[in-house]
């Protein structure tokens, strides 16, 4: 091994000679001005969006690669063709038909009224054809974050005593969501997003399926008063409190449905090219049942319906927007816990489905769609909205082909706002119960969750939190006790790197975990690999494993350590509090009688380690490139030290 | 190399042959009660602590070794001699001397009698005699702790208007100090304290010592109204505000005074030897002014005095603990901030002398230590003590051997007030302003903040919010910002953890970063080392990363790259989000007909992507052990494939 003789070999020469002893490189550094730089670049730049534009040599060339980066339909339109739409059609009906009935039943969720939903249908997807980034994503109201909005922002207004008050809080939520999703994309920051495991949000999502279950006992059960809170005991609760209430009627209506909804799903995973039976069967429901309560007289049996509903598009709302100070807190709040989550669900699907597809999918250019679907949203009477796991799912398996899907659900629904609103007013309650029940029935996560107990256990746990605080406590306190628990798992890898003891692979030379591989070791000489960054959070932990380490040696072989090599080739940062605790560990070690060798520093290790004359402090000498030479030059140390033993005791 | 003829070679062979493909074991699976157990050893045993048990085998000696552990008193003292009392007996006078003038100092900026700061330096050093692992450390009120309590109880109680609460406030603040710091000892979580980094502490011990200066200015300009906020732009307002108050008599005698307690000092860094003189100046000017301010009536000149004291130890002050809701949260925010910071303050300074001398030192015995210190030390009439930065440093000039130095300063404490706490009523309140300028003078760390720029940008940043943050907002505000800055870069690493494109190094076989050292690289094979673990928090990031490797590749050397290698030795770690995350990158890969190898993955990653059937999915034919047996294979099914191409091309 080793040799090369090879014409299609490159050698990389940009660099000076290596300068020091051992053959490590002593001589690159870098300036402040560069590392800031490439530190910048990778917080906020991984993807390297630019680099389009950097190639073109015209101006004009660049300008169109600009705008057509930042306006994605610009890049898809031009070469849109008669094929595409009807694929994009077909996939745009589909949706339309769970578009309305969802957009209803979610809109109950958050005590708004009805047409609330069905705008929040137009306007939101038309903003996402022309920004969004994904080809599959079918825009629309989420479920979850529906029931999170209102009771938080129920904390400041009565849906029912003051409902203007609480639409316009809605409205300004909403804004507030809009604004800060496309100020993360602007300003890159993803990495808001990705402190969502997705252990948190299979947790998340199942525990809200359960509660919106729980919740939707009020409209099976045609109950008129109920808990608003969305935890179990408060449900449970409230259904006894109030169980003279409790109405056969709309009952049987709702088990019937949720049955004919099941078995809808039940036969598309019987066979996968149902999925439009699937698709089309809430829009069934909804009709079907309004037709039945319309002809018995439902509303006589205790089975409550819609009520009236204006013709007409999406009014205006952007002079309702509400900044006062007494509500701007839970708006807040409920802005921005509902953006970033409904961010995570979109971005998270969007993905996923691009993956499989092969299609292109930016993280940041979803959050600046998302952000102004919302913001536009906003000023004309929608709420919120992202792109839903069961509808985009639903558009993919229609066969969409481009963000057109969406201004074809956007026009269907604007032809029913305009014609059939008053028609959807029949719809009994226990319907959209019914469809609630059923989409959320999909979503609790049985095999991931077993998955994750398998192979991770603290992510299990993760999971169960957010699960157990949404269905216990309330839906926001189990997400951030979950994001919390993943923020201090990572925190706990942070503050306790692993670290391995190392030997040599016989007649490789290679140096492996001593634990994993049957490797060889010489007395006297430690060599231990260090993890991950070394810094204030752990290097006072890295000094006392080192310590360990050696203690362990000793006590185990019986040999005294008089060599400690530590491999730095892992150890991709150093701070001052880092150095000067290798400071003191050299220190004591000396004092013992232990020498330490470095192997391998990393460029940003070495540059801080010059520069805090440490490198001078304990000499070139004490740094190697390679781990063998390390060892090797250790063991002759502890050799001729031994032989100059031997012979002063022989004299 | 690679050879090894050595008959002092050990074979490790604890383990089963290696069972895979390519030389990677695949064998090894942890059960989780050991992953477990591992887990929470390296978490909150790392110094495992009970090594010296396990190695007797007498339960008796076994029970004494346990009761030598917990109480370090029993470890020292039965070697005590003559020979070290005597050092320890010069050391303990040396620390009295300081103890009494700042006991006083100190308790005036916490707005609480004289007589609790002697109280203080009374029965916390006999338990830290005790209980601590230090030799050197010397127990007393630190400065900046006793303002910062003040300024959090005054928002709940006003020393002045109801001194009585205040003062009872104040225990019950230390009794939950007391409570907080030995739970983190016994359940050995001094991971809290490591979150305080160096650039930290630095930037708060500055901002404190500037803020403490400002305060002084009261006592300066003897001035009777003045703002009770340690901000800078308060502090001058309130001075403007009282300008007529201002006495040019007390001003004078302060600059006489600080000019004396500088040039003390300016003698020991020019002697090390006197280091006394300086240890006996506040004493000095305590007894001097006294006797000065008696003499020349300067009551009556505008030199206000500290006023009556009356004889006698500490009283009990159990029954005043007042744990009433209205003040709790003002009392726990106190206790735990102060808590947290004299730990880092103390045990920062009791290592740093540990590792000078080679003298044993425990974090987490230190935790306990100081908490029943603080516990006892509320039962008795005492408020918040650690181990001052400048009195250890003194007591370890002064040549202490153990803690009973400790002691002794105790019983001079003890004298001072059985039988001369009247005379010390006499100190004018400007003795005590000058003799906490000068120590605060000496705190601001010019020089370590100038190496922090030099060396690490994000640290002098880090050190900067802190101090600034001190010196015009609050001190909690000041410390919080700054940690919670830390922990967002410490998050930053976790988010964007380093990766480079390896290369050969030729003649040798080793591969490292291309950017540092002069290394061969293959066309169409692309080798990338991962550092940390890759986990939610930074998988979408590694994938993102990755991506661009390969583009820049392709568009620097204009080959098409077949093959990704992916050095695993640095990831420490791995997560479900993460496998998922290497699954999507795979399948986006292969999509594009670039081939994803591993090399060396880690035990705990191994188990995982075991357990999760990633290696079933991928087959194990794409994992290696060896970084070069993985690109020799690429480049030879690299050529073998160009090979076929060629032929078709032919025929």
């Amino acid at each position: 091994m080793g040799s090369i003789g090879n014409s299609e070999v490159k050698n990389h020469n940009q660099h000076h000679e290596d300068g020091g002893d051992n053959g490590v490189n002593f001589s690159i550094q870098r300036g402040f001005g560069t590392k800031l730089k490439e530190a910048l670049k990778e917080a906020l730049f991984p993807d390297d969006p630019f680099r389009q534009f950097k190639k073109e040599q015209k101006p004009m060339r660049r300008v169109m690669k600009g705008v057509q980066y930042y306006i994605p339909i610009f890049e898809w339109l031009p070469t849109y063709n008669w094929r595409l739409f009807v694929s994009d059609l077909i996939a745009g009906l589909t949706i339309s038909s769970l578009a309305i009935p969802q957009g209803i039943s979610y809109a109950k969720l958050a005590d708004l009224p009805p047409l609330v939903g069905l705008y929040s249908s137009f306007v939101p997807p038309l903003i996402y054809a022309v920004f969004g980034s994904s080809r599959h994503m079918a825009v629309g109201t989420i479920a979850g974050a529906s029931l999170l909005i209102a009771q938080t922002i129920q904390t400041v207004a009565d849906p029912v005593e003051d409902p203007t008050l609480y639409l316009h809080l809605i409205f300004t939520t909403t804004f507030i969501t809009g604004v800060f999703q496309a100020c993360l994309g602007l300003f890159r920051l993803g990495i808001v997003v990705d402190f969502f495991s997705h252990a948190t949000i299979n947790g998340f999502i199942g525990g809200t399926a359960v509660a919106l279950i729980l919740q939707q006992l009020k409209g099976v059960f045609g109950m008129k008063h109920f808990s608003t809170k969305s935890n179990m005991v408060e449900v449970v609760k409230s259904i006894v409190r109030n169980r003279h209430e409790i109405r056969w009627e709309p009952a049987v209506l709702g088990v019937i449905l949720v049955a004919f909804l099941q078995f809808t799903k039940h036969l598309r995973n019987k066979n996968p090219k149902l999925f439009w039976v699937t698709a089309i069967a809430p829009m069934v429901t909804l009709v079907v049942s309004g037709v039945f309560t319309y002809l018995v007289k439902g509303q006589d049996h205790g089975i409550q319906i819609v009520g009236h509903l204006d013709k007409g598009l999406n009014p205006l709302s952007i002079h309702y927007l509400n900044f006062n100070s007494k509500y701007l807190p839970a708006v807040m709040q409920a802005g921005l816990i509902t953006g970033v989550l409904s961010l995570a669900e979109g971005i998270a699907i969007g993905r996923s489905f691009a993956v499989v597809d092969n299609t292109p999918h930016d993280g940041n250019k979803e959050m600046i769609a998302f952000g102004l679907m919302n913001l536009f949203g906003s000023f004309t009477s929608c709420y919120l909205t992202s792109g839903p796991f069961s509808k985009t799912a639903v558009n993919y398996n229609a066969g969409c082909k481009t963000a057109m899907a969406n201004v074809v659900q956007a026009i269907i629904v604007a032809l029913a706002l305009l014609f059939l609103a008053p028609l959807f007013g029949f719809t009994p309650l226990v319907a959209l119960s019914a469809i609630i029940i059923s989409a959320m029935l999909g979503l609790i996560p049985f095999e991931e969750v077993i998955h994750l107990y398998k192979v991770d256990k603290f992510d299990f746990v993760i999971c169960m939190v957010a699960f157990l605080g949404v269905i216990l406590v309330s839906m926001d306190i189990g997400l951030m006790l979950s994001v919390g628990l993943g923020i201090l798992r990572a925190l706990m890898y942070v503050a306790r790197p692993a670290s391995c003891k190392l030997g040599k692979l016989p007649e490789i030379g290679l140096y492996r975990d001593t634990k994993q591989y049957k490797v060889l070791t010489y007395p006297g000489v430690l060599v231990v690999q260090l993890g991950s960054p070394v810094y204030f959070a752990n290097s006072l932990y890295v000094k006392e494993r080192i310590m360990r380490y050696i203690r362990s040696e000793e006590s185990s072989t019986g040999d005294v350590v008089e060599h400690i090599i530590l491999d730095l080739s892992g150890v991709t940062a150093i701070d001052t509090t880092a150095i000067k605790a290798l400071d003191e560990l050299i220190i004591i070690l000396g004092k013992n009688g232990i020498k330490v060798l470095f192997v391998n520093p990393r460029l940003e290790v070495m540059e801080k380690l010059i520069m805090s004359k440490f490198v001078e402090k304990i000499g070139k000498e004490s740094f190697y490139l390679i781990l063998d030479d390390a060892v090797m030059a250790s063991q002759y140390s502890l050799r001729s030290s031994k032989a100059a033993n031997n012979g002063q005791e022989v004299v």
